[in-house]
């Protein structure tokens, strides 16, 4: 069976050394109610509740699955428990504003919280996710009335939220969704079209879904500029907040998938549904879009928390298994064989995860710090530079951090040789699970495009030249023991922003270059990001005694020499161009000839 | 539903252009009853084969998978018609001797049929691969008389072969299994064991199933060293021929896994089941390798096979979704997007996935006819230089071919978007049966351990010494209008021929250095490889008319400016060294402390 142990110690170490949070949540009078002791106490807890109630139900959610039948969805033996559980705890609003039942905690920590959920059952995580980006969504546009009537019970998870975007015909490209929304006399309208991919589109956990759902007015522009939000409840809500009619709104059938089984994944079928406006028609993609940055930097830590699970259970494994013996001499004489950990090429696969986690750790955490600071902060100035680092930094969370959790949880699969590939010993659903967190919320493809698009080149590479600021502000200052992580961190920085210019002068003479070369200059941007934050680790754990910060010095190094010379291969990539790319006809894809 | 067309045209184009297998077959006296239409007809039959009877059990068979019940294993159905098909083709023996049932068709050519079962069902190809291995294994150590009892019947079909090494707690480290052989007064041995990951240990597709099993008489040395190879029928043949009593041998369970779940993954129990030695007392390791070599390659074939068709179903989806529009204008302005061609980002996943596929054809046919000349040639001189050659190539051709595919599969998936991860589409089985193929047959870590040691350190270079000039003799009499490919490939010459001789100095001074560098060492070679063989393609090509073969040049140009980067970083991995990866004491894997 699996393992799982929350890295609490880890979580601490960035909270309260590497990014001081107390300090930071103690001048700030919007979030002065939260201390290092509430923080650490909320750990604590989420670390029993994922050890003891989500991780059980991991393997068996996953061998049941969601199931689909006479038009409803039925969740794996546990997971009703489980929600009922996590709702009465007051998990589900913890980042929530306290005026709708929500705990008000900063995202630097709910981040840390989210993890080990994400650790212990992806597929459960995404049930209430789903419910808080819901909520975000209509905490920032939805009326008085509206918040009023759906936000409480969505915290409290009697209710749950969806997310309604994606058409059978429409993924990335939105503005061409079909589903119609005709206005009724009384205000309201009638949703009428087919979703796809609808994650908690229907189940048995809450009495009632509030699905978000796009469509477009009869008369509304073409494209993107013509969609509309709006709220359509699985069943009526009264006046007095009593639940009424069923709508005609429900799941046609549940998709068959790699992984997260136990999520399900709905086509959704609404047949003239009744639906309610959130804000004004036609501007519904940005209401969506406060919902969607929430669900990507999740992405992120799904990619973490999958990470995490793989290294420790990799770890164990490697630890406990006798095979062979060390090139240095035998290790283990009263043993049959040394433990797999003598081989260096275990060490490195165990090394390159472990060096993910703890970057993407101290990444996500910063990236949380950044969106607390936007809407916590009273200082103008400070939001302002806060949204443009969390524009940028979001397609980075998501990709970036996806991208190389996999890579972990790959890595950490081979160290179980042939095991790894059986079931029972949990790495391969692992794997699976990730998987998809490299694909929805937006492909890493399009994660690239929006970074290099909209966040780069559409400012002129200003977003790019801020964060480049910022890490050279904060390295220059490191001291001279720090060395190895300054030179390797400002040299990135350096080679980050001579491509950023590359960037903006090719994209100016051609127009197919920047799509071409998004993912690498993604890969770029990410490395320089895990560079800062090992700077940071680093300067947090030099003057610490104890093995713990040593081991933090040491894996910084480990970083520097065995991962960030990958940022030269892809500069050089983003330097190929797309000239070679686009030349190829597009008949020559299916021709072998 | 996927789709799958042989790619004939590519094959036909390796053998005939850039081989010239022709005249290779009819220079030889052992061959010359092979030409371009026998090996062309060939082809074109097992293309019928493969997209007719394999490719339709595909799915199925990993819907339903084997299954156990009682102490016998059943395939899924279809399979044992299939197999049947397949034996009475002649497909089983296609490689084999004449002597025995089989065609004698050469490596180079039969890397190319096993490709398409590989893409179309690698689940339905281990059934008769293992017996292609048995039988080698049986043709290179076992008497005369067993030779008569077992090959023919194991080449028609009628019985079936397995390979039984792994056991609970020794797979790479063979020299600690414990399975006994105890002789007996006639000859024969009681064999008592348990082995695991037995491949088509049981199943219902041939009468009987002659197992080789690895196994310690009771005196035989320590370690490797003392390992012996024995048949152990599943039922006992009499000295007629027919079959006679069951033996004490057969499957306690199968696995459950990720992929392959068609294929019958067996834990085998001999129970002091009758055993016939091949060969001589510990000795049979050497007969094994035998066995083991033909499947490492093979793996690298089934690499190319799923990557193939991840290819080939990836582009058909890109040229049939519509999603956004060109960045250079509306090229499709009557449809309501663009085809997802246009965007550079999904030609570059097709691209690396396409680029794979041929590079790896290429390669895999010239480690076929290094193999041919091994087995075929009168010239001892070519067969010493043949037989270097094998042995520096199988863990390359085992380990690149497949990390490589499982990427481009990664790739081929993600141009799918969400879809790729929907069962229904076939992309995520296609990961999930192919990523066994990087961790069984020695995971890619211990073939990379093995190329830098055995193959590279203990030679003192010379097998990577000769192949590097082989590359030299060639690639410097390139044209000059294809200096492109000309100059990569030898700048990466160079650069690997540095980075061994950095290889062979660390590693006299550090015996923990060679582990560390490994795996990036072996891709360094891999892509050195690579480039070759577009050396070759491209020389094959460039005089050629028409755009299929215009197109093999700018995929060339596309691995050298896309894809051949990537030998800088590996090359500074390896020089990176193991001390950062070697100072962790073992505990800090397992403390998060």
């Amino acid at each position: 069976m699996p393992i799982y142990n929350a890295p609490l110690a880890d979580m601490k170490f960035i909270l309260n050394d590497v990014f001081k949070a107390e300090q930071f949540w103690q001048n700030n009078e919007n979030l002065a109610h939260v201390d290092a002791a509430t923080a650490e106490a909320i750990l604590e807890e989420m670390a029993k509740f994922a050890q003891n109630v989500t991780h059980p139900l991991n393997r068996t959610g996953d061998e049941e699955g969601a199931t689909y039948s006479n038009g409803s969805v039925t969740t794996p033996a546990g997971f009703k428990d489980a929600f009922k559980q996590y709702a009465e705890g007051g998990w589900i609003g913890l980042a929530a504003d306290e005026e709708w039942g929500g705990q008000g905690m900063p995202k630097m920590l709910t981040v840390l919280a989210d993890e080990m959920l994400f650790s212990t059952n992806p597929s459960f995580m995404l049930y209430p996710l789903l419910s808080v980006g819901a909520g975000m969504a209509l905490n920032s546009y939805a009326s008085q009335e509206q918040k009023e009537t759906y936000l409480p019970k969505m915290y409290t998870g009697e209710w749950s939220g969806t997310m309604c975007l994606t058409e059978p015909h429409a993924g990335t490209d939105l503005g061409i969704i079909k589903t119609k929304a005709e206005r009724n006399e009384d205000g309201t309208y009638n949703i009428t079209g087919t979703k796809i991919f609808i994650t908690g589109g229907d189940h048995d956990l809450s009495e009632n879904i509030i699905h978000l759902v796009l469509a477009k007015t009869p008369d509304a522009p073409a494209g993107s500029r013509g969609i509309s939000l709006f709220i359509v409840p699985k069943f009526i809500v009264n006046a007095d907040g009593s639940l009424g009619e069923r709508n005609a709104a429900g799941p046609g059938s549940i998709e068959h998938k790699m992984g997260i089984k136990a999520s399900a994944t709905c086509v959704m079928n609404f047949d003239g549904a009744k639906g309610y406006l959130v804000g004004k028609e036609n501007e519904g993609l940005a209401a969506m879009f406060v919902m969607m940055n929430y669900e990507r930097l999740s992405m992120g830590i799904q990619g973490l928390g999958a990470s995490e699970f793989a290294y420790q259970n990799a770890a164990q494994y490697a630890t406990d298994r006798l095979q062979g013996r060390s090139a240095s001499g035998v290790q283990s004489p009263a043993k049959p064989a040394d433990s797999i950990l003598v081989h260096g090429d275990v060490r490195r696969m165990l090394l390159n995860a472990r060096a993910n986690n703890e970057a993407s750790r101290a990444f996500a955490v910063y990236v949380g710090q950044q969106l607390d600071i936007t809407k916590f902060s009273t200082d103008a100035e400070a939001v302002k530079t806060a949204n443009d680092r969390v524009a940028l930094l979001t397609p980075i969370a998501k990709a970036y951090l996806t991208d190389t959790a996999f890579q972990a949880t790959l890595d950490a699969q081979m160290v179980f040789g042939g095991h790894g590939f059986i079931r029972e010993w949990g790495m391969e659903q692992c794997i699976r699970d990730l998987r998809i967190a490299q694909i929805y919320e937006g492909t890493n493809g399009v994660q690239s495009q929006d970074l290099i698009g909209r966040k780069t080149i559409k400012c002129g590479g200003a977003f790019i030249a801020e964060y480049i600021q910022e890490i050279r502000d904060f390295t220059n200052d490191l001291s001279a023991d720090l060395n190895f992580i300054k030179d390797a961190t400002l040299d990135a920085a350096a080679e980050v922003e001579s491509v950023t210019q590359y960037v903006l002068e090719a994209a100016g003479e051609n127009v197919e270059f920047s799509n071409s070369a998004a993912v690498d200059y993604l890969h770029a941007v990410g490395l320089l990001s895990f560079s800062y934050m090992f700077a940071r680790i680093a300067n947090a754990a030099k003057d610490k005694d104890g093995e713990f910060y040593q081991n933090k010095l040491s894996l910084a190094l480990y970083f520097v020499q065995r991962v960030l010379p990958e940022l030269a291969v892809r500069i050089q990539k983003v330097k190929a161009g797309s000239e070679i790319i686009m030349n190829f006809s597009e008949d020559y894809f299916t021709n072998q000839a």
